[in-house]
């Protein structure tokens, strides 16, 4: 590669600062839900914009535009796979997303953010979607502006979706999911049990002491990799994950006294993330690289830890007498096949936080039929709540008796965010794609797994996905790992063969 | 009033803007000294300087420049006690400071810094000032090319003093810190017992459990006025506040296990510093007059409440029974005259942070004394240690045995802060000339103390001198509350006073 000329310092220079607004942005968000006293949000809220104000007149300087046509001509003779060809493609990407939004628009979508949230937060307290209405209309209309900024998308949805998952289209997305929920509810209807048993069999009902279940918690993420000098483990009401840098990584999990469960997945779900933000190449991490790739990737890294790991059989066999020694006897008699059917069991429910690995994605997929409903039109408004009875009743088979337990129960669409809930399921797929590419490609995986040491499994998912961080698009980096596309067969190959072996049938 | 031109409102947002990036600032130190991993330490200083570059950048814009200028008129015809004409005057003189000094000398100032306190911290590992010496001719020769920058002050030691205690001058200094250590030294050698004698005369050696400790710190200053709901309490190995705001206020405390000392007298220190915090008026807060005056005078909030409240005989009785109720028998059997009488004994000693309020200033008499002669050239660099321990044997009678017990035991001069040191001092004289102000002010006083409800000190305390942030300079506030100039001798009354009503002898 030909010495770069200066223009590429100065970028790089600028884009540095950049990332570490983002990355003191993440200080701020990690604070307010786990330290801030409840006081501090309004000055809370002024920090936040003041900040996001700054990195937005960063990102859309005309001088970066200038940098990067002055950089042109050198990048085309450079390696097309070099770092800095990578990350010319990135700036290029984010700066030219960012200039075509105007101001005005960008502060209009970040105040009716704030407006939405608290609007939904009421809302749902009544379990009364009408005060939420107009909020929602208010972000459907502001949708379509932003779709307007960009031309050339074959569906409006597909600019939105591009913000989460760079580069995915509705053509795509749709195929994709009808698949997966044709053949999900088939799977649900031959494995459900009864709604009336409890969550995981009860395996994890306790009562479990806050620190026994922390103890646990400790235990198990730290044996899987969790560093003490470079993460952190908090309480917080709806766990996250963030990142300071590779070596200040910051999970939560949260602690329910009559179900473990929910301390000891969300732990295993938040150290994947974490493990993904802590393998970013210390080169790339002060750099628009130095991110995970697309929230589809991130959460494909966080269902791979919780579920593909965590439900497995050499896992869950590996992680019960630990838990019997943090939690002693409220864990009961139970063995280990016993807690690998527990954790495996499928409940048609109401949920989507809630809900099992098996049920979980019909949730996501009735999110994203009513989202492309409200942006096409197809579904009003006024008219959702109908619209979200109908679907749990045709997808999952049960009853919604109001709204706080049916379309209010999430916070995305409070916030605007539409275009973001497929990731979640994206994260499903891609999980089982690399899982099965991780079998084949790490000799005596599930036996490593057994043991308790997946050194091995992290240094796959290092070299091959987190220390790229953003170099290459989600797509490609997929292709890149496992030889294939994005595909749901994968998955359901997985899930079948897990409910089969852990004997999965309605109780 | 007349309604202010546009040029107000453009220069106040600018402000607001400068005043949001110093609390994330606060913010990534309160972190970096109370959560943060060890592993973080590398990335946290890109964040950092990035935030003071961008911060730097705001307000030395000549733009700012010409709002001062187009609003010099309209402020002319104003209520000189105005917000507003008080603000402008506040972001001239912080402008006008920023804008002398070269971004280049600025930038070496801040790397040296960093490069000093890790030589400070190597050297005092190693007990050897030589491994420090180069780092501090670094700092002096860098505060004289500072000093440059600023023309007709007359010594260049008050130009240093100004950036911690606007306008105060050497002048004024050296005549009263010479009539303290006169008076101080006389005390000492009437009042101080045996070396050998342990701090506190054993009255809070315990052992202490850490719980107990946190439990009885966090009944007091609940009781005295930390609010849950905006206020925060962490351990931290160097006890300081922060505040993110009025109703985000983060102090901390740190625990010794053999001296509960430490942390009752810690907490109620930085207790006073966040309720000077916390009283900051709410539409003054998000603007450049939001904060407290001077570090002088923020002081004065601490040692008033560590020292001139919490070492009082009031205060004592009202709080032995608390803490016996939190520690618990492992307290013994003191009396609340023994308590009153413990922690106001007079010990010499070689530290300062662990020096008795009697004590306490000469250490930083000696360090003005030091620095003023650094400065002057009167003393070199190479000499420091010898001119150090001559000068510990002078004022307090006692050898140095090392240069980790003597020269090299603050982190300040690793840092180049030079000029800080007199503000601990002048906030115990300031303490002494509120409280007989308060005294006079607020009736019943003592006996408010006494039964633990000292709300009306408080309310006295934010009318006075809180809401107004850095409304007044610190001296013209001082002025107004008080009615007298910065003395000497309300502080040696005071503390003759209450040594003799301790009844305070040598041993």
């Amino acid at each position: 590669m030909s010495t770069a000329p200066p223009e590429y310092a100065a970028l790089a220079g600028r884009m540095a600062e950049l990332s570490d607004l983002g990355r003191i942005h993440a200080l701020l968000f990690w604070d307010q839900n786990t330290m801030m006293p409840p006081r501090g949000a309004a000055a809370r809220a002024d920090h936040s914009s003041t900040l996001e104000l700054i990195s937005h007149g960063k990102l859309t300087d005309p001088e970066v535009g200038r940098l990067l046509d002055a950089l042109e001509p050198w990048a085309g003779d450079q390696d097309p796979d070099s770092d800095e060809v990578r990350l010319l493609a990135a700036v290029r990407r984010d700066h030219e997303k960012a200039v075509r939004v105007p101001a005005e628009l960008a502060a209009q979508m970040s105040h009716a953010a704030a407006l939405g949230q608290q609007a939904w937060q009421e809302a749902r307290a009544a379990s009364d979607f009408g005060r939420f209405r107009d909020a929602l209309s208010r972000h459907i209309e502001l949708r379509h502006r932003y779709v307007q900024c960009f031309e050339g998308a074959e569906h409006p949805y597909d600019v939105l979706l591009d913000d989460f998952e760079p580069g995915l289209t509705t053509a795509e997305l749709r195929p994709l999911f009808a698949t997966l929920r044709d053949a999900l509810v088939d799977l649900v209807a031959a494995t459900a049990g009864s709604p009336a048993q409890s969550r995981n069999h009860g395996a994890f009902s306790g009562p479990f002491e806050v620190d026994h279940q922390r103890r646990a918690v400790m235990d198990v993420i730290e044996a899987v990799g969790f560093d003490a000098d470079g993460w952190r483990l908090d309480p917080a009401p709806h766990p996250f994950a963030q990142s300071l840098g590779p070596t200040d990584v910051r999970i939560t999990t949260r602690y329910d006294l009559h179900d473990f469960g929910v301390a000891h997945f969300s732990a295993l779900h938040e150290f994947g993330h974490g493990l993904y933000e802590a393998g970013i190449a210390p080169e790339l991490a002060r750099s628009p690289l130095g991110a995970p790739v697309s929230l589809g990737m991130h959460e494909s890294q966080s269902r791979l830890w919780e579920n593909v790991i965590g439900r497995s059989r050499p896992f869950c066999g590996w992680v019960l007498p630990r838990l019997r020694e943090a939690l002693g006897p409220a864990l009961g008699s139970i063995d280990a096949d016993g807690l690998y059917r527990a954790v495996n069991s499928v409940q048609r429910s109401l949920i989507r936080v809630d809900a099992d690995e098996t049920t979980y994605n019909l949730h996501i997929i009735l999110r994203f039929e009513l989202e492309l409903a409200l942006l096409e039109g197809t579904v009003e408004v006024d008219d959702l709540p109908a619209a979200w009875n109908e679907g749990m009743q045709r997808l999952l088979g049960v009853d919604v008796p109001d709204d706080a337990q049916g379309v209010l129960q999430d916070v995305h669409w409070g916030a605007g965010l539409i275009g973001y809930f497929p990731t979640y399921t994206l994260g499903n797929l891609i999980a089982a794609q690399l899982w099965s590419r991780a079998l084949a490609d790490v000799p005596d995986l599930e036996a490593q797994i057994a043991r308790g040491e997946p050194g091995a499994l992290r240094e796959w998912l290092r070299d091959r996905i987190h220390r790229h961080g953003r170099k290459f698009p989600p797509r490609e980096l997929l292709e890149r790992v496992t030889g294939d596309s994005l595909r749901p067969e994968p998955f359901l190959e997985y899930l079948r063969a897990k409910l089969a072996d852990a004997a999965v049938t309605p109780a």
